[in-house]
């Protein structure tokens, strides 16, 4: 008799998952069911900003593959069916039908919800993905208080959006969500504020790094609040219910619409509930195989789990779309016994907003210092092109090294066109460990329409050798 | 009293060594006087097709560095001075200026020509670059068929094809310098037709991945022939001595100005003649410091030596001005005492020609075959953004992996915008002698602006992993 695969969540990771596992074994000797309580399966949530600004025309863009593609793979996907205990003793799952479907999302939901049952697994994959952080403040409920995780969530903004009264917004939160959040408003015409109790926007940087990103959205017109006195206190709502103002500690900031752009922590209450083993920044636990760990036959991968981090050594909690991909292949193939592994991140992670381009690998000077490293950072102007080639635009590159050894410990670079991917050289240096001094005599592509005759991240290398 | 280093050739690696020879030495300590025959000094060889196409508007934007700048900065710098012979064992190097000098291109060179003296060294360093490779056939050496190799010759050709009468331009060789030069001329609104008697243009790469080269190309309405019938014999010139037709094995290409696109060789006769070790391809051989081999205190670097090649093994003729400056770096941190290392190549180039980008890095199939390995090859296409972002263009990714260990190989890209600096992340994977496995879960920059969620580098990892 075929053992059945139970899936516990049917985005990014859970269907890599399923699909691998798919791919390596027949139905006769798999049986895969996959659960998701949301209405949509396999989407880019990462593209929602980008629906909301109208560079992409449609939700279903960023579907990479329905639920009726699934099945039609050999999947039996249930949509609307929430899985709200794992019981890893008796190997099985409680479901409950939550009712409603893809269209209903802008009306009560018609389906009606079910009653709960439990579904035998004899391999278990939990793929919960993580849910926003939203401030427990006063009229952080009203509507026209926004999150941006979910396409429910961006069909709702879009529907505030589309009353047309909405003139001012307010981000909360200046991170990566909170940027590219900053920018769709922008395209859409609003004036936009951007407020995070930070001490510059996009906290993943360095603050001198942070800084640069802050100078170039007020000079796109976005007004930028940071440091204690813009901590939110409550969204201060008007007759209609909702929002007029955001109140942070000292000022009161305008708003028809709001936007919560304040990251996401893992959802793994149910994994914990069944006694999965959780690490300090919430996460499931799993090895490198991504098996949960001291558990047989269960995995856990995506949002809802941590990540070993290949230089400072720990695990973090690294919510992106990329690794959910990863972590779900390798799943998938562990399923069908082949022995993949992930293993693990440098932290690299690019961003934009309007043609300003942010990137990210390794550790910030506040992670180095946590790990108690001795270290050097150099600070680069460099371009991105041969400087006399036509729109060459200039960047900046910090990069930190190791004292003593010279090991390259992370990178940043702030520019334009070309910025953000030349920060992956750099996360493949780190993963191999290399030196500052192994970096600056890479055999990086060169031509005058891509690079100067040294890459600006081996100008930066340069730099940093002289003083490691 | 004070050492006496001599550098032969005033461009990227001489030049690099002198400047960085003499950040790290006192002048009391170390006088640095330089050779140059030509009339330039530090410039840009690869920017030229770039100022002939009318993307650079003015010559001296690609000098990085006048030779009164570098004097002002305490290197003798001795222009239009050529080194004819080098005595290892009385330590001088013979000297006889050429006269002439910058602004002299247009006519005869003012400054007579002087006698041959001996001048002492106490450390040299060589860098006399590559000579391109002209056919010694009929008219090749006519008014009107033009190098692309330095300053003069790029004004050269900007003066025939200020004459007018230039509608017609044939290229010889369908290299870098070859769809570089093509493009040029696209720009100035010639009609273009390449010449190469390899398969396919760009014999960097695979035929297949030339293929999409020959086919873009031509999409542009550049004329395009390949193969033993476009193997040149002659330039058909008239009676005013100046090119009518390109004669190939089976047809004749008219052309009012031909441009030579067939490589470089090192110059290297002044090493060879002075008793220096020269590798199979005609370049100085050195160890990893850039000394040259057998011998003290004497260094070479730039276009004239061989580069280890870290992928195959062996030594190569990798002319590249990334290549040259930081060959250039390390023999002026050797002059300074310092233990700097230019550890090898992994054959990373990058090009393009109009809006197609192309990129190697590694082993072509020819190589790996001569190199005696078993390897497998995966094509993969995909594009350079998430594929709903607005602006996603295709890039196909082609890549070799090592039969049995999965070490990867190769990577090829052809594409549009973000296709070139694709291989960055493979050319450290290659470094740091990678498996395709560990390509695949690299950390790279994810967003959708930037890439699909696998990049397009893991997408043919991803299928280069099931075949090894």
């Amino acid at each position: 008799m075929a053992r059945r695969l139970v899936v516990v969540g049917a985005d990014a990771a859970g269907m890599s998952a399923a699909a691998q596992a798919r791919r390596l074994t027949g139905r006769e000797e798999m049986e895969i069911t996959a659960f998701e309580r949301g209405h949509f399966s396999s989407y880019s949530a990462c593209g929602i900003p980008y629906w909301v600004g109208g560079q992409v025309a449609d939700r279903d863009r960023l579907i990479a593959r329905t639920p009726e593609e699934h099945r039609a793979r050999g999947i039996d996907l249930r949509m609307s069916t929430e899985v709200t205990a794992i019981d890893l003793d008796r190997r099985a799952v409680r479901v409950r039908p939550v009712g409603g479907g893809p269209g209903e999302i802008d009306g009560p939901l018609p389906g009606a919800a079910g009653e709960e049952r439990w579904e035998p697994f004899d391999l278990l994959v939990v793929a919960t993905g993580a849910e926003p952080v939203r401030p427990a403040l006063p009229g952080f409920d009203a509507p026209g208080v926004h999150g941006l995780q979910t396409l429910d969530d961006g069909a709702a903004l879009l529907r505030t959006l589309d009353r047309g009264s909405a003139l001012r917004a307010v981000v909360v939160g200046g991170g990566y969500i909170g940027i590219e959040t900053a920018e769709a408003m922008v395209r859409r015409g609003l004036s936009v504020t951007v407020l995070d109790r930070g001490e510059e926007p996009m906290s993943t940087l360095d603050p001198d790094m942070g800084r640069l990103v802050r100078e170039a959205m007020q000079g796109m017109g976005i007004e930028v609040h940071t440091g204690p006195g813009a901590e939110v206190r409550a969204v201060r709502l008007g007759e209609d219910g909702r929002p007029r103002a955001v109140v942070t500690a000292d000022a009161e900031h305008p708003a028809d619409v709001v936007v919560l752009g304040l990251g996401v922590r893992p959802r793994a209450e149910l994994a914990r509930a069944a006694g999965m083993p959780i690490g300090e920044h919430g996460g499931i636990l799993t090895d490198a195989r991504m098996r949960v760990r001291g558990l047989e036959g269960v995995w856990a991968g995506g949002d809802c789990v941590e990540v070993y981090d290949l230089v400072a050594g720990g695990y973090r909690h690294v919510p992106l779309g990329t690794h959910a991909n990863k972590q779900g292949q390798v799943i998938g193939s562990g399923v069908g016994g082949q022995r993949a592994a992930f293993p693990g991140v440098v932290g690299t992670a690019v961003s934009k907003v309007c043609e300003l381009e942010i990137a990210r690998t390794g550790l910030r000077e506040k992670e180095i210092r946590a790990a108690g490293l001795p270290y050097v950072s150099v600070v680069v102007e460099s371009t991105g092109r041969a400087g006399y080639y036509p729109g060459a635009e200039p960047m900046t590159v910090k990069m930190h090294a190791e004292t003593g050894t010279g090991r390259l410990l992370g990178v940043q670079v702030v520019g334009r066109e070309g910025a953000a991917k030349r920060v992956d050289a750099a996360a493949v240096a780190l993963t191999a460990r290399m030196t500052v001094d192994q970096v600056a005599m890479l055999d990086l592509g060169y031509a005058p329409p891509f690079s100067p005759v040294w890459d600006p991240i081996q100008v930066a290398a340069r730099k940093a050798a002289t003083a490691v």
